[in-house]
């Protein structure tokens, strides 16, 4: 059950709200946004709850018997769209496409870039600074200063930037240069991460883990959500089977359920999806098919000659042609 | 290697390109399908295959790595369209549509199906009337009775056939009342019945095994090739992975994959992909966008109500709005 | 819920029963097996089966809710013991073991083979005749023939023999030249192959399928058992994971699992269960710790030389010792 | 290829070998333990590692083809020994028992549970005071002060302490009071605390990822040792599969094989694996029968009113008889 509290409640209002659900079998959190607050309560009776809803000082009631409460669309039915200013929207209707290199390498493979996507009418742009990499002995990212310079770039074009956040002490470094947080699949139930991102008042992207249930998706976003923070975006990026014939299993049916879950947008990654350059175009227009709310590409002037995933990054001409046929399918559904 | 024989060559000849072949260090099997005579040379040595293309009596000489021989693309590279007759065809440029009720339940049934699909355009009919079940005592299907109605329906009425096949002693009784011989997943790799199918000069559709590999299919479908049936369709259908929030994990990054390796067709059926009817429609489209030949669908005059796998199956509705929606994605992409 | 009927019931009498039963909105089917006969009932009432147990013809009731009826340990508490003859019993307190190559060879290969047996005190003989490969271009077994010869040796040495059946067809052919019956993880789900072992009066072995359930299995048995055979054994052999260390994942977690679900006995094989030969002995010895009442072992004169599976077969020296291991380990626990 | 450095090794030398490296097309990273210093070097050449053996500061040249080095039984092959202290060893001939519950909940539950283990000769107490949980409004452990009343028993009790630290900024907070860090499973691939961990003069216990392959296992556990810490060791804990029966599958097979890879002790975490009270004695001896090193055990003295996990969790009894039949085991083996 969540009881969204009224802004102006009193503390009185609120201690007898809290006295009424523990008599009622109920454990609450005090949940606080950046927008609103709330009283998450989780309990095995069953109660009515309209005996809250007459209660002073709650705005509204919703019952939500799933794990997760905040980020279900039980309780909010119209889709969250995620605003990044300079008219640069997620989920408001159009695809949005995000697109960009694995790792950042230079400055002017970045500005190359830039101007590809802006021609494409893209405004969002993904690299990587910090990579999670299995072995330690692989290139990690070219770190902090990279990320500087990709900024600058990025404001002076202005293109939004999204890329990848690792652990909670890059939090407050990152936070001048970046204007998306993306956790990565192996941070997918890095709690503490995610709670901390809640604190901020930026938007975060969370991937679900490399063998995350849906649910476990949600569950993560949660705890983004119930820290603070409701600008939250999702991403499927194919998950872990017994198929060798690609890198992942895009798993292409939690698009629909994920949008039938949550009010929260959700995004697609066929790079990491399939993992092999020549097969992105079709996993991505059956990712937007599927429903979904925009797509995560990597792409690379030059695929072969580049620092990490080369093999799965477009060209720019194979972007171009993609992203002509997203605008024509979207069009058509 | 293959190597395809002339159609008039000589026992001499033969002999002398066996000899050739065993000279090099390679086991031959021969391969008569109802098309044409090939040799399928198996071996690990290095051979340059343009020795055999001078000998006498070969026709054409392809060098094929994979386990798979004659359904890759190695050896064929333009699409194999299976032609049913009455001017249905299956991978002739238009998208395939076969749908129908999950088991053939009474002749009422199937004549509203099939004015609910003659009137879409569609000119394949699914239905099962021999049904693999888990369980010993869930319904098992109407048998060889419910068949023959179902097909004196279809001939009355000018539709193709589909429906599975369960065991070798059903290939003889089912014959004349089938268009396309279905092995369903859990047959996939009954070699005995794919070698049976083999001998028949009917169309086979292979369903991908429940944890099927995409290799495993297609040396399936090898096994029905080279047992001398060349009009083969491949089906995707989901595979079962750790997430519990549908039926099956439809694994669309298996349709670029597959059309890439293999020239036969390749189907997708979101009704068990999926498992849930309000999401058999995106999936659908997703299919579509992502490649596949065609789809396989379940539809029911009253899901609610169908003898087995209604949580599953489209109403009439929203079979012909998800119609109407390929036709128009197909004449986009 | 299972009715077991007295052996002298009258035709009255039975109908009386299933008229009470179909009143109770139950769905019955009549099971008679080579033992006993009783009647399967389905359905979704809740019932005080003590109503039952007071009709005439009644020798016992039993409430069992799983799918599986029959081979489910709430039926029949006590461990069900497979008599091979001459003194020959699987699950009779002792580890039964069953060994040998995994595709017979020769007969000079069978009579090495069983000299290594008796004198470890090895009582069956395993052995393949009839292979199941994914491709149609492996080596497929050396046939009925070979079988007729495999089992002349074993007749006279007073070895008991179990190999793989692939289709219906061959039950007739092979059954004189058999002791017990093996059906593959691929054949795992055939259910007319299943239906028509229950009606052979020889014991049964049930590989589990090769990404089958706990579940699965248990109703894969289910259709042997109501098909009249109670004789079965199940067989744990590893199922497909994303884990590219090994070939197949031993789950071993499955033996006390399906010790506790079922009367029937657990063997498992380590051979396929992780697929490389110097590994076998330590998951054997595992798998009995588990609680398993025996293990199928391939084994080879000279593994480096077999036609098949010679990579994870034991030669004689590290069979030795693994018996002897075991024997010390059953000791024990 | 690792190139193990004399400890008296001058500057000069050192550049004197880098150079060669680098001329030899390789990429080295050094590595400075707590007890020795390394060059690990990464490259695709064949070179003969002869003509670093010769070169001056060279202590030992090994050849490893893996992606982990350090932790590979190529590069040492005699088993590390973990000693934490007051005698008590981890992988020392006799197998290691830790055992505690899931949740630290109250001193005198603690004191309770010292009082079994050293009863049982167990001197290992584990207990977890930050929980990661899928859900944010789960318990989450009850935190610092709750891990320094543990320690303070056990100090004065002579037990040694392993918990779970999920953060970097947890494990300066942590160190005065743990003596071995345990990097949870969903922790298993956060390689910033895996690098911190490396910094640490305590042992640290890596459970393997809810689908992390055994070499990306390897490779966690290579972050930790290139960055200092050689002492470390494997849990493996059970991986997430289709399978529903149980709560992970416990994946026996990984013991032999981390055996052979990796240097390192492996432990087995029965409790997890399965995850069902009544069946943790038989996988725990089958873990052992598999060669483990030891047992991670969760038990309570009422399991039915624990916090967390109780459902997993042995009572004293149950977890007595299995020590002693771990003895007996082991014994024999």
């Amino acid at each position: 059950m969540i009881i969204q509290l009224k802004d102006n409640l009193s503390e009185t209002e609120k201690l007898a709200i809290k006295k009424k659900i523990t008599e009622l079998g109920y454990q609450s959190t005090e949940v606080k946004t950046q927008k609103k607050n709330y009283l998450i309560c989780i309990g095995k009776n069953e109660v009515d709850i309209r005996m809250f809803g007459q209660l002073k000082g709650v705005a509204d009631v919703h019952r939500v018997n799933e794990d997760y409460k905040l980020v279900s669309r039980k309780w909010k039915v119209s889709d969250t769209t995620i605003d990044l200013g300079d008219g640069i929207k997620i989920n408001n209707g159009a695809k949005t496409i995000m697109a960009g290199p694995c790792s950042v390498e230079s400055e002017d493979q970045i500005r190359d870039m830039v101007s590809v996507l802006k021609k494409n009418g893209v405004g969002i742009i993904r690299g990587g600074v910090f990579k999670p990499r299995s072995s330690p002995y692989s290139f990690q990212g070219h770190g902090l200063e990279a990320l500087k310079r990709f900024h600058a770039v990025a404001r002076e074009t202005g293109m939004k930037i999204i890329t990848e956040v690792m652990q909670v002490s890059q939090v407050e470094q990152m936070y001048p240069y970046v204007d998306i947080f993306q956790v990565g699949a192996r941070n997918s139930q890095n709690f503490n991460l995610l709670s901390v991102l809640g604190e901020v008042d930026k938007p975060v992207l969370i991937k679900r883990g490399i063998s995350g249930s849906i649910d476990e998706l949600l569950q993560s976003a949660e705890y983004v959500f119930s820290s603070g923070n409701e600008r939250l975006i999702l991403c499927e990026r194919g998950i872990r089977t017994y198929e060798k014939a690609y890198r992942n299993t895009l798993d292409l049916n939690a698009v629909p359920i994920l949008k039938e879950k949550t009010h929260l947008p959700v995004i697609v990654d066929p790079s990491h999806g399939i993992g092999i350059r020549r097969f992105v175009e079709p996993m991505s227009l059956a990712a937007i098919a599927a429903g979904a709310d925009g797509l995560m590409l990597e792409i690379h002037r030059e695929p072969e000659n580049a620092l990490s995933d080369g093999f799965q990054s477009l060209n720019f001409e194979e972007f171009e042609a993609l992203v002509n046929k997203v605008k024509l399918l979207y069009s058509l559904l």
